[in-house]
């Protein structure tokens, strides 16, 4: 990899891999799950809880900071790493998913995306090059280049036609971010806080192979640091997003961590490992926290559930989070039920704690050739027959 | 002090005052300030950040323990510090001030108070028996006596009235709290889960001193362990507020530690440890960091003010805080415009730190004869002339 980025593969069990991504801001150990903080903050935790708990890097949300507070400002505090106070790992998204779902009014054209704020109706527009400047000012290690989201279901033509839209942003993408590198001096500045951020390109075409194999070939040509997999985990079956990773992971340089982007469930980062993927992001953990949903070694606990009114026993009683150290479902069923600002927090604290956790195990599984057993008996345990 | 409390007096500076309350939970170094946990949780605050800030002793309301989960429920899971996961000293409420200031058609008779919960319009009754009742299940540290809350403006006669509506509550509750004690074992039960439970009455009386020395004086005949001075900070003059705490503190004993009941701002705290009181509780630094305001050395601060967009200092400058630490206004700003659960918990931090700080401090000038200066100093830099 080009950028203050490198790769390396440590260990493999038929397709799943085990490896580091060195990034400007520490290394990365993958497979690795991103927890998300949109507006530069992972919703109800602080930058001292995720350190505590292992994530060595998390994903922005280009569209909300360009919205709000703006990536002028961010780049002229130093960049987002400095803003929020998160010394580790950061990646950004192109913006072009929020611009797509939340901006009102949108409409792609061969420019870009025009849409409309969801804050205050401004009108704005992104282009492949704003998306790369945006991200620039905000200095995260990993930026994404813009791509189409394509709506789903879509026919073959429909995803043919924004597939190869997004091949041609994906060139202009990668000819601006290398513009700015060969403009831009060594060292930072505040359209430029990260001189070692690394670029990822994004394979595209929907639920259909042969687009899909088009779409990393020549998305691949281009030369990004590494790849991203896209429009994956929008609706369409979970068998046929397993297929379309199945085979398309292959066609991604395996010298380079593959990223699929919006995924997933515990059970997706089994399967999807299992297919090659290295990095994944995803809210469900945190999100599904807030709404009071754990998950757990025995699977997923609605706390609200008027059975645990009186349970004395943790969330999980084989976890060490500080939620299952401190906290009976009980406690937690209450602070739910009252809207306490504790429950968003001891919630998340401990999905979050979930996630990383079975990173880690499925890292350490693939180092001893033991990760089928892992998901094996992940499988059996998460979902039980008789549940 | 009977109960499993005792308190000892260690300097004195004028009518102030610097000592230990010790307590089934572990002693409380006075002057002290009481953070509030209204349901069982100080809001935006885990059980972790209150030790980190070191929080001897806290507040939970039994009205709303009571409505939701239930005292029943709280003593059968082993009390309130084991359910909420709290290690040290807790003190609760009566119920008396939110079943009047939050239940609908409530009316006061001389059994009690009549009310429908906010929660679900289920009525209920809470006597001065039924308030000592529920606060033994519950298993705090120091239980109130229930007192009638009298509204602000009120005739002398209607002060009067409700003063001895309160002498006369305050006796029940005396009655019930030393039958319960003589009818229980020594060890803990559901329905009385810390048998060193200590009980607090409260001088009501309005702003007129003559009740006022009536109340105080038929209070301390009852006989309870410490006392409290309640019906201020209810919209008097801060002036008023100051003379009845000064005409009224020298009334309760010297050896019991003094409770100024919902009280105060920072100022307040200065003014009144100067007159003599040793135990505080307000919902100011929790409800106001909500709401963006923070309390820092030079003075208040409101994070929401356009001045702060792109300031890199944080809030306070002199403070040691994790937020004043990580944090910086522009990130702060940007986190409260974004709704974001860590501007609520960052802000709470700091202002919860400012409290216990600022108390620390009087602390330690009581015992070095500097509390004079200490105030001088804070009045100074707190309210700047010109600010």
């Amino acid at each position: 990899m080009a950028s203050g980025s490198a790769f390396r593969v440590i260990a493999t069990e038929g397709a799943a891999r085990c490896g580091v991504l060195t990034t400007p801001h520490g290394p990365v150990e993958t497979p690795a799950f991103m927890p998300v903080g949109t507006r530069g903050a992972v919703k109800a935790l602080l930058a001292r809880d995720l350190e505590d708990l292992g994530a060595a890097i998390i994903l922005a949300n280009t569209y909300h900071l360009h919205l709000r507070p703006g990536e002028a400002l961010i780049g002229r505090a130093g960049g987002l790493h400095r803003f929020m106070g998160w010394t580790r790992a950061l990646l950004t998204d192109s913006g072009g998913y929020q611009a797509y779902s939340l901006g009102s009014r949108r409409t792609i054209t061969p420019d870009g995306i025009r849409f409309r704020s969801h804050l205050d109706g401004t009108p704005h527009l992104l282009t492949p090059e704003s998306a790369v400047e945006i991200q620039a000012a905000l200095g995260s290690d990993v930026a994404m280049a813009l791509d189409e989201c394509l709506g789903s279901p879509a026919t073959f033509e429909a995803a043919r036609t924004s597939m190869r839209r997004s091949l041609d942003w994906a060139r202009r993408s990668r000819a601006r971010f290398l513009a700015l590198q060969a403009e831009a001096g060594a060292g930072p500045s505040p359209t430029r806080t990260n001189p070692g951020q690394a670029q990822f390109g994004i394979v595209q075409g929907g639920v259909f192979p042969a687009l899909r194999a088009e779409s990393a070939a020549e998305t691949v040509a281009i030369g990004f640091d590494a790849y991203a997999i896209g429009g994956l985990s929008v609706g369409e079956p979970t068998e046929t997003m397993y297929a379309i990773v199945e085979q398309t992971a292959p066609r991604l340089p395996a010298d380079r961590p593959r990223y699929l982007m919006g995924t997933g469930t515990p059970e997706d980062l089994f399967a999807c490992v299992e297919r090659g993927i290295d990095l994944f992001d995803c809210v469900l953990p945190t999100r599904n926290a807030r709404n009071g949903q754990l998950f757990t070694s025995a699977g997923r606990l609605n706390i609200k559930n008027a059975r645990y009114a009186e349970d004395p026993r943790p969330p999980d009683e084989s976890c060490g989070c500080y939620t299952c150290r401190h906290a009976s479902r009980a406690y937690l069923r209450h602070l739910f039920l009252s809207g306490e600002i504790a429950a968003a927090t001891l919630n998340t604290l401990h999905n979050v704690h979930f996630y990383l956790d079975t990173m880690r195990r499925i890292r350490d599984a693939l180092v001893f050739g033991s990760f089928r057993n892992l998901k094996a008996s992940f499988e059996q345990s998460f979902n039980p027959p008789s549940a």
